[in-house]
């Protein structure tokens, strides 16, 4: 299983309904609403990288609203 | 009460106009139009950190321009 | 209470200590290490918007290793 | 007069020292901390753009625990 | 007089007309087309900050193609 | 010769088509679909750097889905 | 079996040494110096994410000159 | 023969010391302090790409008071 952190960017006005739509995706685990850089972070799971890579792809950036995601894996050192 | 610096990119050629729309928004108590890497500079207030983010999304982030806005709330350390 | 999620750069070869003893950090609820341009990805909470940024600068960022750190307070918007 | 923001970055753990020193200097007429990928923000004046650089780099640059500066002059569009 | 340096992002594939449009703007002394995080950059000079912002704002960003300016301007310290 | 890596930002949902098109063109050599703060990593080569970057202007950058093209240079040193 | 490209950025003088002494490490199949924001671009292969988490760390970010690495995993999207 | 600009961040302090010992180098042709992410911007020329590289490392990137340099070659599109 494969973990990762997903910094999101939204249009302006965009946050909370990106949260929301995120939050019932499938292997999301996590979704907030955040100020700074980023508008939304979540956190996710996937049985490996590439199924990861997808499920970002093809589920959370056909999210009406999203303009950037930078996914983060979570590595055990 | 929570304060907070917006730091606010615009299209190119509407950053006089976000910065005047703004500075008439209840909250905001300076804007100012800048040169680099941001446009305009507004100093806001809210009573608390989520009447913050409500602010810079419902009020803020609706003026007809912006593409960004970095909220840095200010902390008394 | 607020929440937020507080973004990690460290010093190179030093992210899996770090992260390690953040965890133990009261306060700090998450405390992961990840592969991108942020070593790890800590979530922690506090009263208020002012105790959120003493916890960062009092607890978090005297650990050794630490370069920077970006704080995203949680908004309910 | 030329004004300007100036959104600073300090090392870990400096930034109210750097806050609290800067709000001192002749030409600064606000320091505040905050969180963000900038520590403190400053506003200051001086009469025209060169005398900017020199406050910035003469006075303000030279305060223990900063590690970056940018300056965002203030213009009238 | 005030010099700076502005350093231009522009859609894909709009860099050379940019270039070519903004090199005939009066008060601008050089357009280059370049590789890296800009796709062109310009030296220009103007009487003052002000007149600076304007020129930036009223003659460059107007130009089609570009999506982001940053003006450095130049300091005699 | 010269030699480039060309880091490439997508539209949200575009980086395979990004990829796939990108690896058919003279002159890349390898198209990878990374996460990240970048979608597509592309190796490319050309004669001479005006060469190079007319291959990125002329016949990368005109994919449809591009949003950034970052051209970093190979040199020998 | 995990690829990634590894951007590094390293200290002013030392882009050479570190590639060079990268491009020795096993799991490393490439490393260019390069111009631009980063200094040396790296490809790596490693089994799984966790193993190219601690080659990063443990065998990369080790050698002498390095300041940051920003690992972009490749994803079969 | 290419040109780049190069966009030089120094340690806080050193802008006008390290703009004046670039400016003697031979290959460099503007040397300037500005205000803004960059501290100085530099324009210089080489015979070819990997004469340009070794000129940034082994000439200006010696030059002490400089923390990070970005080369942008010039192009002609």
């Amino acid at each position: 299983m494969v973990q990762a952190y997903i910094l999101i960017q939204t249009e302006v006005g965009k946050a909370a309904d990106v949260a929301q739509t995120i939050d019932k995706i499938p292997g999301v685990t996590q979704a907030d609403d955040v100020t700074g850089p980023y508008d939304v972070i979540v956190k996710a799971e996937a049985p490996n990288m590439d199924d990861l890579g997808r499920l970002v792809v093809a589920r959370i950036q056909v999210v009406t609203g999203i303009t950037r995601t930078l996914t983060c894996p979570i590595v055990h050192l």
